[in-house]
């Protein structure tokens, strides 16, 4: 079942993200009670056109603009489009996260993975750091933490220990990651990967490491790990990693975390780029996609750090106090009945 | 009272404006008979959210897209944005002059006196001259005054002459410009400036310059102070300053005139350009603007230069032929009932 | 008469042709069935507006966009335009070739001449050569032929063999192209030009020459001249140039022939940049058209060859199979009734 | 040309008649500054169809419905459906006072005339006396004057007098309307009847009757002729005949005046059953359409004689007292921002 | 397969029809190429809707308005009501013979042959006569045929032979029509009826009678039976019964008969009705459906004899240019771009 | 606060009770939660008009039509129509229950208190009895009860008792209604009536008599005191006013109970007609009002006696079968997504 509380919290939860990263969006989400994996494609292609005769009204790309989340795909916002497309003739922009052939944008694959290697170069530069000789590990190895992990290769960071579901692997002269992609795409798992050494799954996160980038679950750093964490940096690549209480007891220990709200906006930023695109009926390049990508995570890293500096908090309170300013000073402008 | 002769013929001017500015553009004006400093601000917003009510099928992006005028500011526009949106979904292009948080465009607050610089910088190097070492005198220090001397400033220029209602000073060294920004900010005033000699407010049209820039009300120059005229150049940053009679006798003393239609067009260009960022649903940065702004005064610079070529007229001439013309042809082009 | 069958070919035709150069666009083609040289402008204005009215709801911005085609031009679109926003409201990019004072975009004009060189540029390249010193003959000198013959000549290539009905021109040290210019515009035909000797208009197909370019009629090239042919590279600036047993006997001889479907999709190609200019509010200066328009036929070029290196075939069948596919995904993708 | 200042009042005056009539209108009025007598009927056709471009988003069949007043007719509004039709697809109810095959009502042809004569029976009816054995005086023989004479002799009346300006006509055994009817046909002019003694025209107004009609132009009572008047009642079937003078001069001799505002409201009337009908696209038997004429004047008599009796006034008085007070009490319900 | 030169035909037939009828309608005709008894319901509902989809821009209340015809019925039309109103809203008029629980006419079912009956009975009256002691035949007893026989047998007419496709039965004394109904619905065939004898299918045409009211099939009176016909009226039920040969035949013979463009207009009047029940938000009663459809018959079998009597022709003749007449009168009356 | 559950369950009550009376609408309530004692008049419009602002697009004149309950009235009506008029242009059919100056019914105000009498009417028709001589109890004397009680009075009905919260009357003889209306219109109270005895407020239910009527609140027949009744009929005007454990013991008894469902219908059955005349465009007089309320109650009557005869059930169990059968079988008829 769908809970009206949860889908009203992750719809806030966008709201001061996309508020962030200075997107000219609000946050909505909404969702069907059923379980993909059981429904036939038919089946999900006939739930997915029904769901869309009953919300096109609502939706629109003036209105609301739906993009992949957990349990769909860029297959599903084909479908919507197509037929939201019957009740208001053929609107690419009308969601995002589409296959390229009906107008996705390029990049946009690896738009949050970047997003996170992006943030992570804004925060290290701070501290007069860069990637080179920098011991990174990263806990999840889907679609972010693999680009992420490939991206901070190519700008000479070590990364030295990665787990997903299936494994993990350590190496402490930096894992060569185009070879680990290979060899996840031959064996379907990161076990017996001969550029490394196995390790348990939860060791990852608390791996001696500069950087921890959570790509996975959330609440996977709580009371009972936290006070073991190496890193100094910790880049919340997925969505709630650090509990409240562990948040506490990282932020004693001097450790800097880079928030969700922030760090993996990666992905809504570019689904943004997307439908820029498609209003304006002209594509970009993927280099125009990743290179508006990086000025627009710069931009918000400043704005946050203005905010931290204003208010003398730590970079968590700065991205939220940012995100709710900005659609309170925009309330007041639009004016209320006098 | 709203004088519907006088709305009608600034709609005209807007109209030879636009076309001059190259812009894809028509003219109108309107406006509600009442005196904004007498309302409170709960009053102002309802005559406002009221008034678009009323208007709201006569104007629209594609239509009739208001701008703030005297009595009207970002604010206003907000409000017209606000009421708009509830009978068309939210439409931030409907509206320019708009605060930045709702769509409003970086640059647009210098426009119309980054414009007037731009203007005389390019009519300076028609004769082979540049802002240094060049004398300005410029009357009026409100919105357009006061960014034209910054930007004069920052080129080199001197301004020997600043009036406003609250005083005017004079240095023949140049006024430190940045330094009667912050006294004007403290004392409201232009008075007591300590970095030049008080003079009458009446002087400055008259005083010795190379270049004089009215940049306040209309018929400042007229038969009474126009022999007077030291300047070889004027810039009419204000509308209409100079009367019929004033252009006849600084003509024959050989004063160039820019003419306002021209001169001070950068603000309902970045106006445009406002709308265009709207329309495409992606901001410019500042940069970009003034880069555009730039390139459209330079472009209708060359327009007008050919026109006074092909018609041997003065500047004012060739800018009221350029404008007419295009309405004229694009008019003819589309064609009437056969 | 309009013939329904012939019209749903070219519309086909039109379908993999945007296809290949990778526009948002389908294919459509409608008309009426009368002789505009027998009408009186008045009634080819009135013809035109009933037209419009008449179908006006089929065509749109996000629809069906009309552009001019034989015994249409650039007034036809504006008269289109014109009685099109008397429904819908002022839309520019309802057409495309409009009148550059009414929303058409600069460059169109010479759009399709300079795309075949481009294509030609590209083809040579991939067998290492050059414009420098190559020989071409060009049949036809009307709009794509004439462009085509002055980029030609800009960039080195030599022009020695050029025909329209009025006449043909040999020149075996290549022709002065501008200056050919200048006398057929003086002339009004080729004939009696001093910087070449007249020849036989139809052996210029069969011209000593490395590259011949067919810019008029189709079925040009056929059974009865094929054989003759001594150039070793053919770019179908016409439509449909050769025949198929033409495009087999001139295949057995190893000529190449860069087929038309890609080779004249320049002028197609800008239409869909005015459309994106009209769309975006904002025009492009002239050199950036021509900079999208090599970059678009660029990638078409390398996607056509890349079709021909997966399927081993030759330009014209790479070139097919590239529309026809691509159509076909995103039919799949956008799906059906489940 | 069209004055705006007489628009503007006949549209008031159209205001409170279909207030008094209990119609669900208000009043409006427009026209185009031309004499149609000049034109062709090809540029009559042409003109209209440009005028209902123009205001075609103004009318409607909830907003604004035309109905023919002087130099227009059916045929006009046969054109005015047929181009309104293109734009918002075929809706008779867009005007009234169309051609029955279009959808116009039956009865509308003789409505004012007839409701002139059910409104002098209801005022009869007040004073006891009914049509038998009553002398009528009518002034003016052209649609109102003679339906109303034909009328009134098919109840009994005897009508002693007629005039037209081809003539006037008198019997004190009452006129034989049929064959006067007859004559006028044949002979276009009033003048060679035999079934009378002609008259000057003017005595018509003056003749010895009970009840005079003006049916023709305004003014025509006037300070000259009042006092001679010998009707005890006059039915206003023309617009303004009385002017004020000759309304007080009238009023002291005792003379009864049923007021325009009311007397001549069948046309109007019968205007919103053509509209009902189209609304309900289903159209009346002419019996209803009388019958459903005659209730809505009963009605509309009780309520103005209720108004002269709460208010002691005459029955002019009586009329826009009621008429004004109707739009008031629905203009106060609907509400104000409040 | 859909011929279209078929439906065409069939579209004109139903103009001159609903002009005859006096309906505010022309006429179209469309449909899918698929044998609906070969379809699962599920099959005929999704091949329905998807139908709808396409075509929900072309039908609408005031636009063309479906109603079953062969293969389709009232739950198809519940179908396309359902579809169209995701895409307008809930609009019942869209489709007439619907279900009465979905805003569906009483009477309808009924309608074609109460038509057929009310027909007879005026063109009876015309020639003195009533159906008392007039002797029918039958052919065809389906929806059509049971109807008029039993209004028949009601209003005292003697049915002295009925036949269908199971067989035939003849009774010189009449036929007790509501047994015969018993026994149908319970034989399913007309076969072993005790109340009356077995005879040929064939030999109904050519039976013993006054009135013959063919009620199926198109064709069946042609030359082969024509002159064997015995009938005084031939009332065509069907569509095209009688062929042109058969026409000449019976008319130099003296046989009367009322045509089917007239005979069988009951259906489409109350289609009508049922859209003006719709459009009203008001159902009828039946006896006011059946009062209104003897009246519209009336009124339409009047200005048929008109026609015969100012042209001098038969009824067919009569009726095809009455109905042509209207669409001509009505087509100049709109008039055409002057 | 508004309750989401109670909103919903009384929108499912409208559903049942309009299906049973035959109306083509459905059932919805919706609301603000405020107290309107507690507001100024202009705050009880300004929150109107912003309530109607949020859901002017989900009410319409074929979508949903608001009517006066608790807390609003004829007033709010005229609002919400007026603010919903901006946005689609004057729609008097979008509200029910409206001012009859602005399009309201005549009518409305007695409908329910003149439907329970219907109701009442045939019921007691059932048992061979009429009003007269039979003796009345009414329990609330509000719009509804008032009007019953005069409308009992008419029909020569003994109203033997009256209650409301200021008191309760009694008179063996029969009520002198008319008397008792004015008195209360006086005294503001049923207490101190000369026209009989003082009673409890709360044993009007029990009180002697044949028809008891309670108008008031629900739930006021219960274990308490169903067992004292004398009445023989009751009929339920108000809603709910017998709670399940009464309704038992009443049935024991073999009292017969008319239900809410369709005893109090007449309510928004006339809301219905209004909306009906304002479709048509045309008001219908006050007993054309009362005779279709009288029509469509009638009906509903012989449906739920028939669903009883069917089902072998009480009242109350046939009204709600037939209400939910209908939408059951008009859910069906629409068909589902095959």
């Amino acid at each position: 079942m769908v809970d009206p509380d949860e889908v009203n919290a992750l719809a806030q939860l966008m709201t001061w993200k996309t508020a962030v990263a200075n997107l000219p969006y609000g946050g909505a989400k909404g969702g069907i009670g059923c379980n993909p994996r059981e429904l036939t494609v038919s089946e999900l292609q006939r739930v997915t056109r029904v769901f869309t005769q009953k919300i096109h009204d609502l939706i629109g790309i003036h209105r609301d603009v739906p993009a992949p989340d957990m349990g769909t795909n860029s297959q599903t916002m084909a479908w919507i489009l197509d037929e939201y497309s019957k009740f208001h003739g053929y609107s690419p922009a009308v969601v995002t996260g589409k296959p390229i052939e009906l107008g996705g944008s390029l990049g946009r694959e690896a738009a949050t993975g970047l997003g996170v290697v992006f943030a992570t170069e804004f925060l290290l530069d701070e501290y007069g750091m860069s990637f080179a000789n920098m011991k990174f590990a990263i806990q999840g190895f889907g679609n972010v933490g693999s680009w992420a992990a490939s991206f901070i290769h190519q700008k000479g960071g070590k990364v030295v220990a990665v787990s997903d579901i299936t494994g993990a692997v350590k190496n402490p002269n930096g894992i060569d990651i185009p070879a680990l992609l290979k060899h996840k795409e031959k064996a379907d798992s990161l076990k017996d990967f001969e550029g490394g050494d196995a390790m348990d799954l939860n060791d990852v996160l608390v791996h001696e490491c500069d950087v921890l980038i959570p790509c996975a679950l959330g609440g996977v750093l709580n009371k009972e790990n936290a006070a073991d964490v190496k890193a100094k940096f910790i880049i919340e690549a997925a969505n709630h990693p650090t509990d409240p209480e562990a948040d506490e007891i990282l932020s004693r220990k001097g450790v800097t975390i880079l928030p969700d709200i922030y760090a993996n906006s990666g992905g809504v930023t570019v689904s943004y780029f997307e439908w820029v695109q498609n209003i304006q009926g002209f594509m970009w390049e993927e280099e125009k996609v990743n290179y508006e990508l990086k000025r627009y995570m710069k931009r918000a890293f400043n704005d946050i750090k203005a905010m931290c500096h204003t208010h003398n908090c730590n970079l968590r309170m700065g991205a939220f106090t940012l995100g709710v300013n900005k659609v309170a000073r925009a309330t007041v402008l639009r004016g209320w009945e006098a």
